[in-house]
């Protein structure tokens, strides 16, 4: 321990090491419930590459395991410290590098957090997509680290469509240099895109040269009330099939519309079973939202309200930003699921879900990317009483059971960590764990990073 | 050899092998000039996964090295045979299995045409966009082995990003799943993109799901015409940093625009030193037309003329897409290099290419994904003269290494295979080489996957 500290202090300046326990304590975990988190040794806030270099190499020597982070906003407890590591924290690397409005790029440190890149770049007429509900606070490298998703994605898809390309310092201290900042390139096996989603399991991503979109106009969001999740569900499938692309495409059941109401007084209508949220960033957003709200009628909507202008607009998605936080006051405690499937079954996994709950006698409150089938149950319980607490677990597997069954995946977004590891195994199957491991030896063969997550 | 004829002839039909030398032989390598290319053992055109598991577990058992195979439209020689192969010609399984409006998706067996695909998508009113010059004869199991492009991907991207799922035959014959049927989804390290583009060295694709788009209004085409390649260049640059998204931008040199109307009398301006394509598939192309032809003319274009109507434009569109084999009837033989810059360098990638012209003696005429910086300098030479050959091959690495040297990558679309190989090694540098192998011996430990191809 001693020796991790001084071989340490040998490469890093003195601001860049925390001890002291109380301190380090505050980075054993991330946000997700009920996951296991250890003892770190010590933390790191290394400020450059060859701080991080340094890191791994004495990790190396030493076998100790290391645990990166960002923002530590993370769902599944990928970025949750284990006994005696190092947690390697990269928020200390926060500089944009580089905007190119020529080359539609930005390049950034992992520290970066999400919001702040998304402002800069608008103020050269470009967009950063990617937009998961932590986005003021969460970084790009853990967005990475996590693949994470949010409201854009049915029209923009996920953090791993806008990495180009990466410098990553492997489990050695090698720097790896990875991908382009070329619009295209086929050059070997896309190492880049394996390091999306990995959890740090690979590598530290140490620099993202990131792919940029021009700044669509400004979006209009209509809001349509349904008699039944089933029905929000069919106009979802309707609205997609027509052949729209909103730039977003929510839901919120019953149980969600009223904590957000009890939360936050938003006026959301208390009556509706389901309430969908629709936007368009197109030339012409009324007469796409004038089409949508024709199809959300078609399939039964009692009610099909467009914002009249981007303050309402801009209301309607505080609300639904704030779902999962609504939900969390339900009850003292909650898990929170992220099943996706394939959005012809949403109708099914939301009748599956409401199934659950009943089964196991318990508030399942779900918010959803209702056009990627991304759904968010949210199951609300008291972690006092264990019985419940028993049927609460239960019935987040159950959750996950259904979504496999549906053709869907344990996880659209929010990652394995160590939440879901039993799950990915059941999804992956035998074979697919068996090739997984080989590539976390190809690049860790000691298992060094983040050990424990994943499988 | 007799007992590996034996053994495939255990699992297939009789029509599914071929020994017949002569025909073989026609199965020995794609349309790369100048690779080399083995002499297969057999030719095997399975229709069933079964017997693609079958034609695995025997190369497996018998330490016979297997060489997969598409339509053969590959330009790197990535589907070239070695020496007593098994070539395995996925062309037979050619049904395409689903397709889903309302997922927006496709099922497909690996020997689907791109153009087959392409069109019976179109009919449910959805498209899937990438469109290599090839598509009317090339596979999308060849598609996804080389993440191929093509003219839409300023817009809609690449092969890589349409590729969802996979099922894939390892080289033991054990069948793998990966990815997904959903739009979202980060369960474990993301093996599915780890397939597209690794020229079947990593296991066999039998059905791929793919992800489509709406169906997009009919494009208007606009042509403009340039006193020098910088000034086209500049307008590219100008084009994208204003926001703009055409469905295509591509470039035409003035060796191009010759040899595309001395092949078919296109009536193309002969006078022009660089021809600029631009093309729109929005609400209302006209408009975004204008605009792109005021930039043109800002950058100093000589002529901007936008066709009238979808006649005119795919009229343009079929002069660009046969520039690759116009220009191979300038002289008995061509190298074509698929050079990727960013899109800012690609004005000092057209010069640096005219210099290397001057510089070996040789006509280098210049197709180009303009808007996505990705180059097809064609070397024209005759292979029958040895200081021209010699000068071909040296011009060809010499834009390599210009690519590499202004940011970009060796190739954008086309692959490396074996044209490639000593170059692939050079962009990726040492580490990078060795992850790439442990990724390689983690999937096929025993090195029979198309041996000889990327390192």
């Amino acid at each position: 321990m001693s020796d991790l500290l001084e071989r340490l202090r040998a490469g890093l300046p003195p601001e860049a090491l925390i001890t002291d326990p109380d301190v380090t304590a505050s980075y054993a975990h991330d946000m997700a419930s009920f996951c296991e988190a250890g003892t770190p040794a010590v933390v790191v806030l290394p400020r450059t590459v060859e701080q991080v270099q340094h890191v791994m190499r004495t990790a190396t020597a030493l076998r100790v395991p290391v645990v990166p982070q960002g923002a530590r906003t993370g769902l599944s407890g990928a970025a949750n410290a284990s006994d005696g590591c190092i947690v390697l924290s990269l928020v200390k690397m926060d500089r944009i590098l580089e905007i190119s409005p020529v080359d539609r790029i930005a390049v950034v440190e992992p520290g970066v957090v999400n919001a702040v890149l998304s402002r800069a770049v608008n103020e050269h007429g470009l967009y950063y997509p990617p937009d998961p509900s932590s986005w003021e606070t969460c970084t790009i490298g853990g967005n990475i680290g996590t693949a994470s998703g949010g409201l854009c994605c049915v029209k923009y898809g996920v953090t791993a469509e806008y990495v180009l390309g990466l410098e990553v310092v492997l489990a050695d201290g090698r720097l790896l240099t990875t991908g382009r900042r070329t619009a295209k390139g086929v050059a070997g096996y896309d190492l880049t895109r394996l390091f999306v989603g990995s959890e740090g399991s690979l590598g530290i991503v140490v620099k993202a040269v990131l792919a940029l979109k021009p700044q669509p106009p400004q979006q209009l969001v209509l809001a349509a009330e349904f008699p039944s999740a089933a029905a929000a569900c069919d106009a979802v499938c309707r609205i997609m099939e027509r052949g729209h692309t909103p730039s977003l495409l929510e839901l919120m059941d019953r149980t969600t519309v009223r904590a957000v109401n009890a939360m936050a007084s938003m006026g959301l209508p208390e009556t509706t079973e389901a309430l969908l949220l629709c936007a368009f960033d197109t030339p012409d957003p009324l007469a796409d939202l004038a089409a949508v709200g024709a199809l959300c009628t078609a399939a039964g909507a009692t009610e099909v309200v467009p914002a009249d202008n981007a303050a309402e607009s801009e209301l309607l998605l505080q609300a639904r930003r704030m779902s999962l936080t609504a939900l969390e006051t339900v009850k003292p405690a909650t898990m929170i699921d992220d099943v996706c499937v394939p959005r012809s079954q949403l109708g099914a996994m939301l009748a599956g879900t409401a199934a659950i709950a009943e089964e196991y006698d318990l508030t399942i409150g779900v918010c959803a990317h209702a056009g990627d089938g991304n759904t968010h149950p949210v199951v609300c319980f008291d972690h006092h009483d264990p019985d419940e607490s028993r049927r609460a677990r239960e019935s987040f597997d159950a959750i996950m059971a259904l979504g496999l069954e549906l053709g869907g995946t344990i996880t659209g977004e929010h990652g394995v960590g160590v939440l879901k590891k039993e799950w990915l195994a059941r999804e992956l199957g035998e074979t697919g764990v068996e090739l997984q491991r080989g590539i976390k030896a190809a690049f860790d063969p000691l298992g060094l990073l983040n050990p424990g997550k994943l499988f």
